[in-house]
């Protein structure tokens, strides 16, 4: 109850932020927001990770690396506790019922302060994100800190929310007409669902676990966070500030537990498969999703699994910058952001540009030449690019020229501070045949489709197409026709897609803003729910009802 | 929206009594509320409707009387549209976009109006419930009419809610330092799922169906509404007035059609696989509930599908008013209410009453003379019991015996009125093997087990494991030790199952009261969301960000 004193009026600005989509957080995402030490000292935090045990202080059999690497080339060399299946599930089970007994309010208040000490992590997060991720530098600090912070303090306040929606307990008296009325006493009971399971993915850790972690502790549930093998710190330093924190308000810390496993001997199918896990959190491929979503019947399962995200170009009043936003949208993180547009459809006869009429052939160099431009310099294209951190992300690239006419290639970027890091620009492929095009696929990573259509219809036919067949976070539209725009946003809506227009500025479509955007809609593949909606929270607990006689 | 100027004070006292969990209702269950002349013109328009055609203008083939028949011995002869499962999905999909661009307001308007003039219609629906499921007269009016009635505000009253939480449109504007500040013109749509099925149940048809129903048809769905074949009269009467609706608001009644099959060529498997499908309700036995959750695996599937209700008895201060409670309980209806008590778990050694210890055949033999007491006279046991709907629950009456030693044996009652009628008194079954007794499940219909145990302890370890095995909607646990009253609570949170405490006066357990108690969970099997919670009401629609650049 203490914590939750000190934090109870960041809880309520989230919830007012929530109700009206305003612009709002309380961790900035301005590096120098923070002071001139918190750079030095996030960074130094992070080196003496290298090389050293990560301790937990949880059961475990021995310690192992999984199968962590760095794309920036660098040794990482980090060992964790390396507990059985048994162990990790029997701890959970243990300190179940302790955090089942919290009040919402008590929930809460650890959950913030987890926050707020995360959010004084911030840097060290950053490193940890960039040199195990890819991403660059300012997005690692951003989308593993404080951004990953706002979205798991809005799924947060969502489930505090909805874990307080009745009375804590009230008389109900019914009228009898001349007889004395029926007087109950009631009170409502939450019952968290089980032990929640959180299997992590390799590009963004912190920011796609975070909103189901903070739902499901709000809501009384325990936590095993199975970090992706490849991918392991950024979720471990979650770990040990969440057990801190819960030590620190008298919780048995085994309410958050890591689960560390390799490639070659994964651990996710025989965890989510012990009857007493309730709920799955899952962000990665489609296959392993919808191995759970068939299999892990007994539980509820949240998974995000890859997405086909359409741009679809009608018409613009701003060339240059629908290209150079097009540009910084596939170039960012070298395309392996699950908002990253993937297919661009142009009319095979061309678009207007308001004062002339550009054929197809022109939009796609023109695009190409946005991306060459904003990528020609090593050192600002590093800056943009990060790298790629996934072997199968290079044979994708290297296998996308069969599907069209290479426009622009990929070539090798020199890291100017990690010499043996992956970093490669965009492969920016033509594609003749929109129909067939389809069975491609996700294309994860730095590949760009430019799909020649028969006509704006069928761009939107297709993007729908494809959205329901392989899922959509987000789709662009650039027409500057009220009328293909308003079509455009019902197609958008029955494909369950969220939709951007016009955007020609620094605003990418790839960022949507907590507290103010979906991220998703549950209504095609990519993602079982929105972040956040009632729908990601209400399946994590249910409540009992109790009534006695009053009086 | 003119309907909803009208019934917009409804919509808000429902929610402000959702959220206090006070009684309210704005559909009396005293008969004597709706005047003189409703009973009479109320039976006459339920008499029209026999051996006569139910027009309702919707497309179909032909005419059926499915397979509807009256435990009252009358003969029904009604005949429905008899329509294709392609041409009823065909005109469902047509009715879909009209009924999906309505906004909330206006979708809560046609359902606000289709209660006010179903409750117009509560005498000739009390007729249509009695005369089909065998209810008895006063319930058939309170829980076939203004109950049922009370479920379907309340769910809609919650749809509403869900649907209207983000602002209609909004401008999103982030501080850039000193350039100038992002803007985004942002607005949410709300995307309603697909086409609704509601399959229904013979024995409270309304009550059951009319949750999902509004809950659908608010958030945006049209319904196909599928009543059981043995009991279609009562949901015939709710499509018909909500078609009557949807057509004055200028809607396409088409949004609200009625299905008819026969036990013979079953039509819901069919109905329910079709890809438009979005939203299936489901009341009725387990095997075909379970058929569901694994088969539909494309629409969001609610189904109620049993429950083996627990009475545990640890002690009490009023063995009189226990007994007389707890025979109201069994005889109501015939234990044909899907909350009636199944199993009454007794501690072998016997219970202590306060001044005295009363062992386990006295105690036994106290209720089984409590329900022989209350239906010794065939005109007031006609008025309690109702009629037997189904032959299978003839059956398992006589099998019942095989459970135990009958220590009360049913006996056939003569109805006043209707001399054809299939009346029953429970048979009560002293059960000496509790353990084995869980494989019996649910045993539907008037059959009372009093279950030996070897300890209060025991008795609520059988009825948690009875509750996750076949699921349970009530527990009654009747001491007067306030430490076993909260171990009691704690095993009914853990099991998911709502507990009333020593009702002993006039209030069954089988009753839940509408915007105050949660009818079930979601946390075990009997149903998957409590009537209502929000996790009945969210998965039926999703909402879907649309965003541009404002300025």
């Amino acid at each position: 109850m203490t914590l939750f004193a000190e934090h109870r009026a960041t809880l309520a600005r989230a919830l007012g932020a929530i109700d009206r989509r305003e612009y709002w957080t309380p961790y900035p995402d301005s590096p120098r927001a923070y002071g001139d030490d918190a750079p030095v000292s996030g960074e130094a935090a992070f080196q003496e990770r290298l090389g050293a045990r990560f301790e937990l202080g949880q059961p475990a059999q021995g310690w192992t690396a999984g199968d962590e690497s760095s794309p920036y080339g660098i040794d990482l060399g980090i060992t964790y506790p390396n507990a059985s299946v048994a162990t990790l599930l029997d701890a959970s089970a243990e300190a179940q019922p302790g955090w089942a007994a919290a009040s919402p309010d008590a929930r809460a208040g650890v959950c913030l302060e987890i926050l707020d000490r995360l959010s004084s992590r911030s840097f060290e997060m950053a490193h940890a994100v960039m040199l195990t991720t890819g991403q660059p530098y300012l997005m690692a600090f951003q989308t593993g800190g404080p951004h990953a912070l706002d979205r798991g303090l809005e799924a947060m306040a969502h489930g505090h929310r909805e874990t307080t929606r009745l009375p804590a307990s009230m008389v109900w008296s019914r009228p009898q007409g001349r007889r004395e009325p029926v007087a109950m006493e009631k009170t409502w009971r939450v019952r968290p669902r089980g032990i929640s399971v959180t299997l992590g993915v390799s590009t963004l850790p912190t920011w796609t676990a975070y909103p189901g972690l903070f739902a499901s502790l709000v809501t009384g549930n325990p936590v095993i966070v199975k970090p992706h093998p490849a991918t392991i710190l950024p979720l471990a330093i979650f770990v040990e500030t969440a057990r801190g924190v819960l030590a620190d308000a008298g919780f048995d810390p085994g309410a958050v537990l890591l689960a560390v496993d390799t490639t070659a001997l994964p651990i996710a199918a025989e965890l989510v498969m012990d009857p007493r896990v309730g709920i799955v959190d899952y962000t990665g491929g489609p296959a392993f999703g919808s191995w759970l979503e068939a299999n892990a019947a007994h539980a509820q399962v949240f998974a995000g699994k890859g997405s086909v995200n359409s741009v679809i170009v009608d018409s613009t009043d701003d060339l240059d910058g629908m290209v150079r936003n097009l540009a910084a949208s596939f170039a960012l993180y070298s395309g392996q952001m699950c908002t990253t547009p993937r297919n661009v459809f142009i009319p095979r006869a061309g678009i207007s540009t308001g004062d002339q009429h550009v054929g197809f052939g022109e939009v796609a160099r023109r695009i190409a030449a946005a991306i060459e431009s904003l990528l020609a310099d090593d050192d600002r294209a590093s800056d943009i690019l990060g790298a790629v951190k996934s072997a199968a992300t290079i044979d994708r690239m290297a296998a996308a020229a069969a599907h069209g006419d290479v426009l622009l290639a990929s070539r090798p970027v020199k890291h100017p501070m990690y010499p043996a890091a992956t970093v490669r620009t965009p492969v920016v492929v033509a594609v003749d045949t929109p129909e067939a095009h389809l069975d491609a696929g996700e294309v994860f990573g730095p590949v760009v489709f430019l799909v020649a259509t028969d006509s704006t219809e069928q761009s939107l036919a297709l993007a729908a197409a494809s959205a329901a067949r392989h899922g959509a976070l987000t789709w662009l539209v650039h027409t500057s026709d009220d009328a293909v725009a308003a079509a455009a946003e019902d197609v958008a809506v029955g494909a369950g897609v969220p939709v951007a227009f016009n955007l020609t500025g620094g605003h990418l479509v790839n960022h949507s803003a907590a507290f103010s955007d979906l991220h998703g809609s549950g209504a095609n593949p990519a993602v079982s729910a929105a972040l956040t909606a009632a729908a990601f929270v209400v399946p994590r607990f249910h409540v009992v009802g109790v009534r006695r006689p009053a009086g």
